[in-house]
């Protein structure tokens, strides 16, 4: 059977086909990688996720983590696969996956870092949070934290040997983050090594993996304001800074002190992900008192008031994290569905209703095909998406002029919003669509689909709501750097338009995958996408500018959920047609197996523009008439 | 704190505004009627659903039933307070809201029915459908069983002393009924009033309400076929029986006999629904003997062969049942919603950014609204349609000539496959914008939306999945009697456009609601949507005269789940057309709270015709180009 996690055929198209992972190779930064060592890598993944993580998936939802009495505070008991899992993935090296060789990383770079995560995501998304968590923990406190805070923190978390949350909302302040009231007060003694601490007070709500005896220390990323002269807290986000608070405090040799005041007050009880604990978190509230004083003890990160911004660096990557975790889990249940109708009989052929024949496998069943080819377009385009966003990681980071890293963080910064969203609402669409091509069965914990749909419902809420996403593409990255951002990444689409129109697919003699006529219309085929995506977009930046032409931001910024999804729609048509290219180009020369794959990636290409595509219209042109219906609607007519 | 349940302002608005339900009065089946006792009945629903139902209806959701072993077979346990409910339900003499006074009922109209149903259903699905599952199962048995079968069966079930249960799937037979196996041998012995009486055999799946302690009995309606005299079963639907099957044999005194041999197999474990036991039963199997022999005891029930015939009744009545569940549990999240949203402050106006000032309540965000009333858009548009359609049962029983009968008839059948699916995805997509207005908190189970979600996916699922009901529209209601179903209906909405041309909205000297410049506006956008609408409608027509004409059927049907999706969206907006006009035509001379409300209708009308109705130019497109990408699709392509 083939595994129902991710298909690695497809990872292999993606990665080697498409975005070139190999001429990263190049680099000097992964000069000692080629295609080898990734595919090592990515067997590992595949291997531990098949082995470790997915077996337990199920278990993990029907029997959720659960605070219990002990060591003089509340404590969460998770079911031991977690640990072996997490143990496994850690041993074998896979924490420090993208650091450097002498952080004992394996140094390797963004794009194939998030195939791995891809592997133990879809395999399991609540044991994975664990180690995401953790990984972008250390990834911030590498950039912005002090050598000390590096040493005593951020090694073990990369060792695997310390697990990392991340504290910002609070339960009158999500969305809002401005409204945070954990205070931070300067403590007079200074620490261990002489550094300045300070004690916080304050509750932190909707902490993932807030609380757990999964790894010896749990390192929490806390916002927090520093009270001013007077006492009381600058209102704004000016006024946030960033702190380091561990569970236990850490000696210079790394092993463990006393506890800190940070203890759980209470598990949030989930639809889905739920093998993920999920907390509120008291900070100073007085169950212990770390060295002999009250308040939780936390060390600053950077500079006073530059929390958010330190956090920005967690945040970004935190947003394609959610876009791949939404990509793989439609993913992971589109090959479930794939595998299901290809072995449930039921129905015949319209036009052979004989009922003393047998029954046909559903795949049979045009209106299934439509689902599972709905599923494909979505989760190849969500996970096309966020691969091509994590190449631009890469690039930014490594290309070799400053105007190509420059180029790329422009595309990064204007595509992380729709690589965040778009996933999160079209994977979901697969995930229910896997539930339907199931039938009754589907909608049964007996089967896995129905927690997919679950568990991938939190995407669009969390790292920024949807609605929040509109506001930053629309209200944000449209307008940065007099629309540089923007008009980098039109620049990409309009190069993407000039290359089909300069293509040609030519038949081989020594194979039959295509036949001169096959040819002509396969080029037809796409030239005409080719045309429809550079309509699309030109419509795109007429609107955009009919919506700031408004000179009024209630109206401008109104529908910016809706900008999102036409534009979203747009981009992944994009990508959709730069798959679509690679395949008619390595279609002629291909074998048996993978003419099949390529005609499924043309097929998907086709699905996306002759049936998703076409929605974005009337989209726009809601917006080009500056709707005002949400606008004006008031409470009381509700 | 206003109802969360349902809004009885809406209600009365639909019931007696809108589909002149007090008319009813005058139709000799009614003549006992009027608004009075149809407010009294929906008081007493009002009443037990908000005191009984919905506090419960997390409970039995965290506790689902489960199988228990006892008096020889499993057994199902389910938390008291669902018979405590259902126990007031029955006192209240609501199980025969709609029968006979002569059999103990209350002679109401369907639409009135079915408002009680709504309360019901909305406060708790998973309770209510023991109750309408035994109504549906009566209704079928009254209309195609013998008086024996009646006397026996439905007048308990009426009673309440009996429950009922549809028998239908089995494993391997879902959406195929032709391909069900369970055998009905006739019994050589008669049974205790002399009819004829058959052994059964086989397996019955997702049985709701199979097995529980709620009633005294368990009434099965089970689908089996009679062997033919070589033993074999009849290919195909002719073979298809009906048979009653209950639970414990009943003496002629309606005292109860012994166990007939109908056991729990096995309960499925659902996403949402949980509170209703769902059953894998076996019959025959041999665990208990009924009359010394086995099999178990059933009788048949109308003609042989005619089993599915006499299921139609209760299946297109079934339909209805989930589309109102669909857009009732749509309903009663959106209401959660809109407290939720009244009641959290969160973030501030995009102008004023201030962040020393107070947080807003979330409704204040343009975003959040838009939620809001697309929500509102979808629940009462499907409220609406579910309710249309049940004053059109009322029509085709009690209009005074056969024509109105018959054309009640016609657009009854044609709007069926549409009552029972655009509620079942819109309101789903409902319960999501009700989570996503909630944030993280919405994705708890501390909250309630989650639940709806999942209890509503089921409605996609169950009577009938979407694609089934995609081919009944397109394959056969638009065919049916040469087309004359299409044409009533087309007929209607010619109508509405026709009544909203000649309508104007006369601003009154003692009231504010409404200047001279607010009517003209009011009747240009009323204008503008009626257009709209009739524009969609003739692009419906063109393009099923385009399905039609490419002659082959595969190419007709491939896409008929568009189809039923683009159709329903018309249908929705010309049901919002309809409440509109009344609300313009209200508006002047209402009081300030229904001003308001009548606002509300006017906005989310003008929300479906602005946001919702141009998504369909796109699908009828789609249509029209006869689309094979879904059918060209090749499984060894995915």
């Amino acid at each position: 059977m083939q595994s129902t996690i991710l298909s690695r055929r497809d990872i292999a198209f993606m990665l080697y086909e498409w975005l070139d992972a190999q001429a990263l190779g190049q680099r000097a930064r992964f000069q000692d990688h080629n295609r080898e060592t990734f595919d090592a890598a990515i067997d590992t993944a595949e291997q531990i996720s098949t082995e470790l993580f997915a077996p337990h998936n199920k278990k993990s939802d029907q029997q959720e983590p659960h605070a219990i009495a002990g060591d003089g505070c509340l404590r969460v008991q998770i079911i031991p696969e977690v640990k072996t899992a997490l143990d496994a993935f850690s041993a074998a090296g896979l924490m420090a996956a993208g650091q450097d060789f002498e952080r004992d990383g394996m140094q390797l770079p963004t794009v194939v870092e998030k195939v791995l995560s891809a592997y133990f995501t879809a395999a399991n998304v609540s044991t994975a949070a664990y180690i995401f968590l953790t990984i972008s923990n250390a990834n911030t406190l590498l950039k912005h934290g002090s050598a000390l805070q590096v040493r005593r923190f951020v090694e073990p978390m990369f060792a695997g040997k310390f697990f990392g949350t991340m504290c910002l909302s609070e339960p009158q302040a999500g969305s809002s983050l401005s409204d945070i009231t954990t205070r931070a007060e300067p403590d007079p003694v200074a620490g261990p090594e002489g550094e300045r601490q300070f004690r916080l007070r304050g509750n932190k709500m909707w902490i993932s993996a807030g609380e757990h005896d999964l790894a010896g220390n749990i390192v929490h990323l806390v916002l927090a304001k520093i009270p001013g002269p007077d006492g009381k807290l600058v209102p704004g986000v000016k006024g946030i800074s960033l702190f380091v608070v561990p569970k236990f405090l850490v000696n210079d040799d790394g092993s463990l002190r006393e506890r800190n005041d940070v203890v759980l007050a209470g598990l949030n009880h989930k639809m889905g992900n739920r093998g993920t604990s999920n907390c509120l978190l008291n900070f100073g509230e007085g169950k212990f008192k770390p060295e002999g004083k009250g308040g939780a003890i936390g060390y600053l990160v950077g500079q006073p008031g530059q929390g958010l911004a330190c956090m920005f660096h967690m945040m970004n990557e935190a947003r394609i994290a959610v876009g791949l975790g939404a990509a793989v889990l439609g993913y992971t249940g589109y090959l479930h569905a794939l595998d299901y109708a290809r072995n449930r009989p039921q129905g015949r052929h319209p036009a052979q209703k004989d009922p003393a024949q047998p029954q046909l496998p559903i795949i049979e069943h045009t209106d299934v095909r439509r689902m599972l080819l709905a599923q494909k377009a979505y989760v190849e385009g969500g996970l096309g998406l966020v691969l091509y966003s994590a190449r631009l990681v890469d690039e930014q980071r490594t290309a070799e002029t400053p105007e190509a890293r420059e180029h790329a963080g422009r595309l990064l910064d204007f595509l992380t919003p729709i690589t965040k969203s778009w996933p999160s609402q079209w994977c979901v669409e697969a995930n229910s669509l896997a539930i339907q091509v199931h039938g009754g069965y589907g909608y049964t914990r007996e089967y896995n689909v129905e927690q997919f749909y679950r568990d991938n419902r939190l995407n669009a809420i969390h790292e920024g709501t949807h609605g929040i996403h509109g506001l930053d593409l629309l209200g944000r990255k449209v307008t940065l750097q007099d629309g540089a951002l923007f008009k980098s990444f039109a620049g990409e689409l309009r190069k993407t338009v000039r290359k089909v129109r300069g293509s040609v697919a030519v038949p081989r003699e020594d194979s039959a995958n295509l036949t001169v006529a096959q040819a002509t219309q396969l080029m037809a085929d796409l030239t005409a996408h080719a045309a429809a995506l550079e309509a699309a977009w030109q419509r795109v930046e007429q609107v955009t500018q009919t919506l700031y032409a408004a000179g009024d931001m209630n109206k401008t910024l109104a529908n910016a959920s809706v900008y999102l999804e036409a534009v979203g729609h747009v981009v992944v048509a994009w990508i959709w047609l730069q798959q679509a290219l690679l395949a008619a180009s390595h279609l002629p020369g291909a074998s048996a197996d993978d003419a099949d794959f390529y005609r499924g990636k043309l097929q998907a290409c086709r699905y996306f523009f002759h049936w998703e595509l076409p929605k974005v219209e009337a989209q726009l042109a809601l917006l080009e008439s500056l709707d005002t219906t949400t606008l004006d609607m008031q409470d009381r007519w509700f």
